[in-house]
């Protein structure tokens, strides 16, 4: 196995270095090597990436990211979106688990509002929200794979746009292809009522902006990003990152949380068949979080590498 | 004052009789008269708002609606868009107020993904994003005008979406243009934000469905949609409604919350420059609820009939 180690900016160079420690401690074997990206390499290079970090990451078999800062430029493209689109990670996983909460958000990230299609006129501008046919399959043949005996949330908006239709009409028929029982949701009461009443929520699949929208607020049941981790699947690569961005106002100072970056790499783990070490990990975590070796966000007053520290510990009594 | 009362569907049958009662009460004077718009009209006649509905809607002061459940028909377009549309009601205030919470989201209410410009080629549908100058400004110092001492929120996606780089520019400088001031967030950090710090934030500005998705969810701060009006403004036309639904669920049952559909009435006193009453009738709701005059999704037993009376009992002793 081939890992890429990507920590990119802020404090994305403190949690990513936790995590990574977390896998090399259960499998020393494998092949770790860093990528550099973001912001270093924009002042340098005036780009985020280049077309090397974008082979040197396809040449991995999985990717462990941190975050990167947005550099000052109106122009600047996401790195994060442009190693979705390159590595056609079409499948953003973003799992939600606490008290009462189960769930996992499943969003499309390939296209929608994220076309990158996009124009200004005089006194205007125009961005094209794409719904392919093909995208809306595979993400929902995708999502009704991991529902288990319960069934699949829908959310789209498709009372007002009409692209949601197709999505919708898309992901009812995988689903019904598939055996999966489905509901649906207007993605606005869908926020709402996924906040209100979490239990009642398994899979939910959703179009890009709402999943990246949905993720976040849910983020609010589980006491914040600093917890949630999340995978980026494509039918070739697979890429794996908090959910949480660069935090600059924190970074350097070592109290970033890398739960969500140690719970990224549980989902590597998960992804490539170490179901039980995914396991091992998350209940480390869990241990150690219960135990009170919890950083300043969650009220705490341990530092990142100390919580990185703990879930090792646990980890070996496991 | 000419006063439209449009009931809807659903829900909107119970709630809006209940609002009218109070307006009724407090300024019987006025000229209140009905109009039929909804599902009803949509089963005589294929469509469930027409010209003359909206020639009615457009001589009355101010509206009050209900809701609209949506009919099984793929190309039905949304009473609501319609309305909001034909009489140019560009801004959407949405207060969300309770305990630790007073903030007001302004959503832009004509553009955006709701541009109705939308196609479909084989295997795929787009919509397009519209974002002009002139609508950004206008809600822009429509939100700077509601700012008093604090500072304006601006929720954007300018980080992936260029038409929102537009959207944020045009805010930013209609708010330094009126000496307010600004800070902005991305709209997936805002929804979470505001629900773990409420009391960090005052008026809110962002486009037309992030508006849309951040006020259901900012609903979870006050215990749901029962509990939140909204106005739908432009420069000659005022619209008021409860933020839910026609709630078919529930609908008949005499047991849906009427506060949202009274705190409506209230943004539609205060908006003609009835402040004392409008302030009179938010704290009789509150009053009332305090006293556990509370429908069913509050825990209470009370009908909406009850908190009616309970609300209209207390504007009296006020
Ligand atoms: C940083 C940004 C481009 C990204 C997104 O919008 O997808 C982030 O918010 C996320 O959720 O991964
Ligand atoms: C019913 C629907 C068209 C409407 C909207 O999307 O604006 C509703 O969700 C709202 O928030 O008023």
């Amino acid at each position: 196995m081939k890992v890429a180690i990507v920590p990119g900016d802020g404090i994305g160079r403190e949690v990513v270095p936790v995590a990574e420690g977390v896998l090399r401690y259960i499998r020393p074997e494998w092949d770790y090597y860093p990528v550099e990206v973001g912001y270093g390499r924009w002042e340098r290079c005036g780009a985020a990436i280049g077309a090397e970090e974008i082979r040197a990451l396809s040449e991995a078999d999985a990717i462990l990211f941190g975050a990167v800062t947005t550099p000052p430029d109106p122009d600047y493209l996401s790195v994060l979106l442009q190693i979705r689109h390159d590595l056609d990670l079409y499948a953003n996983v973003r799992p939600v688990r606490g008290p009462g909460v189960d769930l996992i958000i499943v969003r499309e990230n390939t296209e929608g509002l994220y076309s990158g299609i996009e124009w200004s006129l005089p006194g205007s501008a125009c961005t094209l929200r794409v719904v392919t046919e093909r995208g809306s399959r595979r993400i929902a043949r995708f999502a009704a794979g991991l529902v288990k005996g319960g069934h699949l949330t829908i959310g789209t908006k498709a009372n007002v746009i009409k692209s949601d239709v197709l999505f919708r009409r898309c992901v009812i028929e995988e689903a019904e292809a598939a055996g999966v029982a489905w509901e649906e949701k207007y993605i606005d009461a869908l926020c709402l009522d996924v906040l209100m009443h979490p239990a009642r929520y398994g899979v939910i699949v959703t179009t890009n902006i709402f999943g990246d929208i949905l993720s976040d607020a849910a983020g609010y049941l589980v006491g914040g990003l600093g917890m949630l981790p999340s995978a980026n699947i494509g039918d070739k690569h697979a890429f794996f990152e908090p959910v949480h961005g660069s935090a600059p106002d924190i970074a350097g100072r070592g109290i970033a949380n890398p739960v969500a970056a140690i719970r990224s790499a549980a989902l590597l783990l998960a992804h490539f068949g170490y179901a039980d070490e995914a396991v091992a990990v998350d209940a480390a975590v869990n241990a150690a979080l219960a135990a009170g070796v919890r950083t300043p966000d969650l009220g705490g007053a341990a530092s990142t590498v100390q919580v990185g520290e703990a879930v090792i510990g646990r980890i070996r009594e496991w």
